[in-house]
């Protein structure tokens, strides 16, 4: 591969096609602008999205696809004009690599509402000044802007870090939007990446947490994260029971479903916020408005909420629960995850990259 | 017609059947009981559900019907316990006639959701004390619980008062959930009974007013009525540089219509309130609850809000644009509102009951 002298080789696991699985690759990293920071990745979290897009489900990827945005390290070197971050900080990515910084939204931290073509993606996306693909976390080093570069608080594991970049971010910010405090009831829906991190950080923001669930196998986990009570919902009388209860649903459910039973549940102006499908549309049924109930969605948040959603994880010891992989196991990680065997999220270890020597020596 | 001696005679006109129309009947209304008010009608405003539930249109009329649930008349006599109106006070009725009073949401001014079997309509309900029908306001005197009789500020022409109980309660409430205020941005669909309401009511909370339609025809009327822009939602251009400008849209739209293109209006964390066919699911498509929109419904008020809106109206001099009809002609009208041939509501006339002598004499 022809690299410009200051670019920097970097190893990395992506996709070719549609069908090609996720293998080994090598891709060129820029070398630093003014405002840069080289990260060594220490770790990255798989994420639904990271799977959709490597197949193409959603039909906008371009390929070669390097995914990954969940994603932390350490700063190794810094461009003369970065400020914010020196050389072995510990630091985070995650969905976001660049935005205007100058519309409304950006210049409100709303970055991720970009409204000069949107903010640009972890990977899947464009960089913004030389138009070159961007590449996410599957790979042993990034470069990316100083702004959109967070800091990890010393006190979290920088593995289980890592999903708090999309994961902890998703279910964090509307909790906060929609001003979740003590006394709030909040039922959370879906008990997977998403919905386990919803269930500790509304539990830590003093909620009293439910988990809604078809299945009874959620219950002893739903307690064990910390949530107060669990809600089968195929039991029409205890769901009738908690009709009008809670001021809001949570709802991680990534795949298309009736939501109608989960805005029964919600009290006069209770919420129910889709964050795990908001592309596909709901099914809804025939008076769901009636009771003055507020259906939404939100997705990831600014940077400086981000930033706010760890230092709070790192205040109040949380952590998402996960499984740490090396890379080499990706692909059985996301067949794993079609089949919601995983507890809760799976996080590449990036130093399963120095395993595969002889494939970069080619 | 049988009565007890202390019932009400009471003239009115509603149908016997779906395809009846609207003609002459004579009701009883019940002797007073000590916390009711006895109210001359003067007028009576006509709702799209009147119309609705004459023809049977949501299966859920029982027969005979009299319709009519934006009531204005004067105190004719109260019982003995009655202390909150006095013979020859000024009084309205809207959509409610009782409610139990004391669950949690009568108790917080959300009668019109009472969790004790919801509240007792103004027509095709059942009295919540004898189980006989409710009769609304088609007729020339009601009985009502003190409490939901409200009072018609003097500042108030009675004609005109009548259509705040529904379209303008319908609209003003939202409006204050959401806190329109100066400096929001609000845009109104639907230029009918509801939704010129919506335009002076949010004009007078100082909010910046643009109507939405699809017709040219209204951009004279939106102006005249105080809206601050008009925007013709054919024209995609036009459309396309309001994206993501408002914070409200109040739809009033009272038929089953695609409501994407009036959430792309919306600013993030804007709402779109659906205030016109809420019983009816809206269309909606792909990606709309990306950009964190909001979507809700909203139907009339509590009875403090609803007399706190008439005392706005009063304070801010605003009043419906009518058309006063006589009973007789309440079924053209009918026909004349499913044709949007109204500007803005029809009110009837009860003293037009009087030229009717022969019927009643029957």
């Amino acid at each position: 591969m022809a690299t410009q002298s200051n670019e920097y080789p970097t190893k990395a696991w992506g996709a070719t096609a549609p069908d090609s699985g996720i293998g080994p690759m090598e891709i060129l990293r820029r070398g630093l602008r003014h405002d840069d920071v080289l990260i060594d990745i220490s770790h990255c979290g798989i994420c639904h999205s990271d799977l959709h897009t490597a197949r193409n489900d959603w039909g906008r990827t371009t390929y070669p696809i390097v995914p990954g945005h969940e994603i932390v390290g350490t700063v190794r070197a810094v461009g003369e004009a970065v400020t914010r971050h020196k050389v072995g900080d510990r630091v985070a990515i995650g969905c976001l690599v660049d935005s205007c910084m100058e519309c409304r939204h950006c210049t409100t931290d709303l970055e991720q509402y970009c409204l000069d073509g949107g903010a640009t993606g972890t990977y899947n996306s464009k960089d913004r000044r030389d138009g070159s693909p961007t590449f996410g976390g599957y790979s042993d080093k990034i470069v990316c802007r100083e702004e959109f570069v967070l800091k990890v608080p010393d006190a979290l594991p920088m593995a289980e870090a890592a999903p708090l970049l999309c994961a902890g971010i998703t279910t964090y910010s509307p909790l906060r939007t929609w001003k979740v405090g003590p006394g709030s009831k909040v039922a959370v829906a879906g008990l997977g990446g998403l919905g386990h991190m919803g269930v500790k950080l509304a539990a830590a923001m003093g909620a009293e947490v439910t988990v809604l669930s078809r299945s009874e196998s959620k219950r002893e986990d739903a307690e064990r994260l910390g949530a107060h009570a669990f809600l089968n919902t195929s039991d029409r009388a205890a769901m009738k029971a908690r009709s009008g209860y809670f001021d809001m649903v949570l709802n991680t459910i990534p795949v298309r479903h009736d939501i109608t039973p989960y805005l029964h549940l919600l009290r006069v102006d209770g919420v129910q916020v889709l964050v795990g499908v908001i592309e596909m549309l709901p099914e809804m049924h025939s008076g769901i408005l009636l009771g003055r109930k507020v259906l939404t969605g939100s997705g990831i948040g600014g940077l400086a909420q981000t930033q706010e959603m760890l230092d709070f994880c790192a205040e109040h010891g949380i952590v998402p629960e996960i499984e740490i992989i090396p890379m080499q196991e990706v692909n059985r990680a996301y067949d794993r995850m079609e089949a919601s065997d995983v507890k809760y999220r799976f996080v590449i270890d990036m130093e399963s990259l120095k395993e595969d020597q002889e494939i970069w020596s080619g």
